[in-house]
């Protein structure tokens, strides 16, 4: 018999306890796969907690020194996530030339490209499948797939919480702190649910899509990320009127330069915005998660499927070890090294887009036409304008043509400032 | 200077031309990812014609004697399409222990088992990215992304041709045989069209992702396939009245053992279907094709892509010479290979769905309890009716609940004999 590939696991939350029961479940079509079987050697955690029947027998300790110092692995998955203390074990796995495969989109947002560098200086390996995406296996596609053509624009709903409250919103007739209950409720959104809901977890995920997409190592902290916090039900069905569905999107676009020549910087935002009802994103809805891709040849391309969860993520963990595992036992080789190079971001408030804008305001004559007169003034045409309800405030809902984003700012900026708001303006793009 | 990887190439139509311009646009991008520069040194053609500028340089031949006798090629890409002569070429590169890479499904379809156990035991390779889904990456992702899952399920819009005809249909309000018409003049339609329209170009297709998603060696001869000639542009009102979009399938389904066991024989077949308004195919318009994989870890997840055309084929070609020049230079290695085994298909007729019905009839007394009589004595439940028109002929337009498919193919053999009938019945299933 061939002997095992060893495998030790960092973590064993739902992403870990869905390896561990793949491995245990396919372990002979694995083994028929790889050319030798899978064994997991030991799997790190923290604390002592119950748990399952069918999980009791793994090889748990919560020692890291003695996992590290016997070495009895050769190749490591960490689904620990965060970045303290992940980022250290993962670097002491590299430093033993050990292929490592993470899930863990936070720690690759912010040392990706240390780590990657890292790992091809030791000999050692990073593989991320399960990273961005969950159920889409979007890694691969642009590592291999699409690896003979040229992204220039890849836009997606990464976030399946924020994704599953706009949903329940609209469906459910919810405001957006009932939905987020709902979602709390049933099991899709954290205690705290700032990093999905603030957008954070979207601009993680950008940035390593980023890293795939265009080779390019960005500033994660630059993203310009807007959450789904402001987004009112009324803002669901006005765009809906308008011929669109709201969602939360992630962006990356390549800015031509001016010459024509080489694209050289790179705009990444994290906001939510307007999507034509009949497009391929607008019917993505719960927690399903979707991503179009562009390329210069392929043209559009559209990947979708769920957000995340135990099994979507563990099988990409495993479909990564899987493929280092027959590399480790020579029938096989791992994708191409990515090679990155670090790319500005374009500056945010550039750029062409129609808006959608609302405006509370209270009923007085001459109103409209102060904020009609504010937009032209900054060059900001209108498309279609509702006036929605009656009373002391009505809400002015318009979508605009195609304007210059910072004109559309000024302008905002300007309406701010009058006496007739009676509450905070809201402004999303049109994808 | 590493030496080149010498590409010979069989067939330049557009395909073949979207090869080469690929290979001379980013020749120094692909040099960069394989290690070694891409050369085409022959280009088979079958006839001499007029050639663009741009592609007057390539070394074309049309001596395959020559070709193969000097054998000045590493790699031999295949884009002629149809069985002869290109499946007799390929076998006489992989008898040479040469990789091959094809786009050509028909091929596939009819020869894929042989030529796949052929390549094994020359030590060829057979690599086919191109030759499904187009623009889709559905060959990789089945063969590697979810190889750590188990697909139980597959349905897709995989013919371009067909999907321009029925959107053209709905959106233009068109007769079926005036969007053919327009599909053959926008260049989307061959002048004989039967092989889309047929649904024998989408059987090709299913039968190759069942070898992908399955492992499964079928007769493509035996797989029940219906085409679009027969719908009507009523038939795309009426499901639009009932919810539904119609759009034509290819589907594979394991179908699982009474006792529970390992699932032992597959379900492939080619049909119209109503799939739900605000699901994921439904949208999948004009040269668009989408397929839907449902993995028993995975659930769903759907690839959205342009279905064909010079550029998209030739990308994913490109994609696999790429992979298989790293695995010549030695810096990678191709995927596992295909272990197929023959399955039984499941008999068509069974099983259990939804029905779309039409009957043209003439408008007399007692017609209607005809036909829902004879559907209730088959055990075939109507969820909704509508009758639609006046004047001697009306349609009567029918959803049924579930009902065995037997059961809904023995009452539509009863109602056929009936003298009330004006015209053939349509029958579609609710995918």
């Amino acid at each position: 018999m061939t002997s095992p590939v060893r495998v030790a696991m960092l973590g064993c939350g739902t992403v870990g306890s869905g390896v561990a029961r793949l491995l245990k479940r396919n372990a002979a079509a694995y083994e028929a796969r790889v050319g030798a079987p899978l064994e997991l050697t030991s799997v790190l955690t923290r604390r002592e907690h119950p748990r399952p029947a069918d999980l009791a027998e793994l090889p748990f300790t919560r020692d890291p020194e003695k996992l590290f110092s016997e070495h009895a692995f050769d190749v490591v998955i960490e689904v620990m996530g965060g970045i303290d203390p992940s980022h250290g074990y993962v670097r002491r796995a590299l430093d033993l030339g050990i292929p490592v495969i993470t899930a863990n989109k936070m720690l690759l947002a912010v040392h990706g490209p240390e780590l990657l560098a890292h790992a091809v200086s030791t000999g050692g390996d990073l593989a991320f499948e399960g990273a961005v995406g969950g159920g889409i296996p979007i890694v691969r596609t642009l590592r291999d797939a699409l690896a003979s053509d040229r992204i220039v624009r890849l836009r997606g709903i990464v976030n399946g919480t924020s994704n599953y409250i706009l949903t329940r919103m609209r469906e459910g007739r919810l405001s957006f702190a009932e939905a987020l209950g709902a979602a709390q409720a049933a099991g899709y959104a954290e205690a705290d649910p700032t990093l999905d809901v603030g957008g954070g977890d979207a601009a993680h995920k950008l940035v390593v899509l980023a890293m795939l997409a265009f080779g390019a190592e960005v500033d994660h902290d630059a993203v310009p990320t807007d959450g789904i916090t402001d987004v009112e039900l009324l803002d669901h069905d006005m765009a809906a009127r308008f011929g669109f569905a709201l969602k939360h999107l992630a962006v990356a676009e390549l800015t031509p330069t001016p010459g024509g020549g080489e694209a050289t910087s790179l705009e990444l935002r994290v906001h939510p915005a307007l999507v034509p009802l009949d497009g391929p994103l607008a019917n993505v809805n719960g927690v399903l998660n979707a991503i179009e891709l562009e390329g210069e040849a392929l043209g559009p391309c559209v990947l979708v499927g769920r957000g995340a969860g135990e099994q979507a993520t563990a099988v990409s963990v495993v479909a990564d070890l899987l493929d280092i595992a027959r590399a480790l036992r020579g029938g096989g080789a791992r994708s191409a090294r990515l090679p990155l190079r670090k790319m500005p971001l374009r500056p945010s408030g550039q750029g062409i887009a129609r808006h959608y804008l609302r405006f509370p305001v209270y009923d007085r004559p001459g109103v409209l036409a102060r904020i009609t007169g504010a937009l032209g003034e900054a060059r900001v045409s209108i498309e279609q304008m509702v006036q929605q309800g009656r009373g002391d405030t009505v809400q002015v809902v318009m979508l605009t043509h195609e304007a210059e984003v910072g004109d559309v700012r000024r302008a905002l900026a300007e309406i701010a400032k009058g006496d007739y708001l009676a509450g905070p303006a809201r402004s999303f793009r049109v994808a």
